[in-house]
């Protein structure tokens, strides 16, 4: 089982801009050489971002991108969804109608008790991860920061945080 | 995020062999004939759980398949472990220390936060795997199927089942 490498950029890219609070924001470049890696590939997941609605992007000059929602009602979950995805990573094929003792379709309403097993395991770990918002991250992130990261990140927003235009109609 | 398909197949074929007891088995052949499913590729399972010590086998004539252990032992992250790997779904590649704002390695002892809160959700999932044994898919399962359902597999286990050489040595 392995998840989409570009939940763990979306992840980082959301908690930065996180405590930004709308109207401020980030361009693409800045967001991409924060993280070290490559234009392109942030930009995948911006992209993904922006189409779930999590963030909003500005076009122009001092475009950029920002949260389409208050921190604390982005949970990691909608990360996760935007990029990865929420098909269940248990899928099941109904192999217990073939065979020579197939269960019939018609007896088959409820759903096989092993891909209800799993199902139940992939709610709890859908209900954890969206018990976690962008304001959970923000405060372990700072929390553990040391105060000469915590200067570096204030002098990088300085240099890096733009003023969003104004939505228009 | 995708599970192993081989893991739906190890589960029905972990399920099938339940009820019979150490000392009794299956044949290959026969557990890819109830599923429906080609030898080779049940066969690929099946070394899996026999690798994982989760089912044993004993060949000639009469040989074929058996659940090492007790079923009420044998957990279904037991079963997703032995065919799908343990590997997290989310890997962290330490994106903090990256770019500008990058922090020391020295700092890094504690996992990032992100990568902590992923695995907290990783733990909910196995935690709800590693509750559920064979024992209850056996309830679950007898306890939905309709009397002609249990009489055809009852006739199909007095046609297949094999009582296995004991072990030497």
């Amino acid at each position: 089982m392995k998840m989409n490498k570009g939940v763990e950029w979306a992840v980082h890219a959301c908690t930065l801009l996180a405590p930004l609070g709308q109207g401020r924001g980030l361009s693409l470049s800045a967001l991409a050489d924060y993280h070290g890696v490559p234009v392109p590939y942030m930009a995948k997941q911006m992209q993904l971002l922006s189409k779930a609605g999590i963030v909003s992007t500005s076009r122009g000059q001092t475009g950029g991108y920002t949260l389409a929602k208050a921190p604390a009602e982005i949970s990691l979950w909608d990360i996760k969804q935007a990029v990865d995805g929420a098909t269940p990573a248990f899928r099941c094929t109904e192999i217990r109608q073939q065979g020579p003792c197939a269960v019939p379709r018609k007896d088959c309403k409820a759903p096989c008790a092993i891909a209800a097993a799993f199902a139940r395991a992939e709610t709890a770990y859908r209900d954890l991860l969206c018990s976690i918002s962008l304001v959970d991250l923000m405060a372990d992130v700072s929390g553990h920061a040391s105060a000469q990261h915590l200067a570096d990140i204030v002098g990088w927003y300085q240099d890096n945080v733009t003023v969003l235009p104004a939505k228009s109609g």
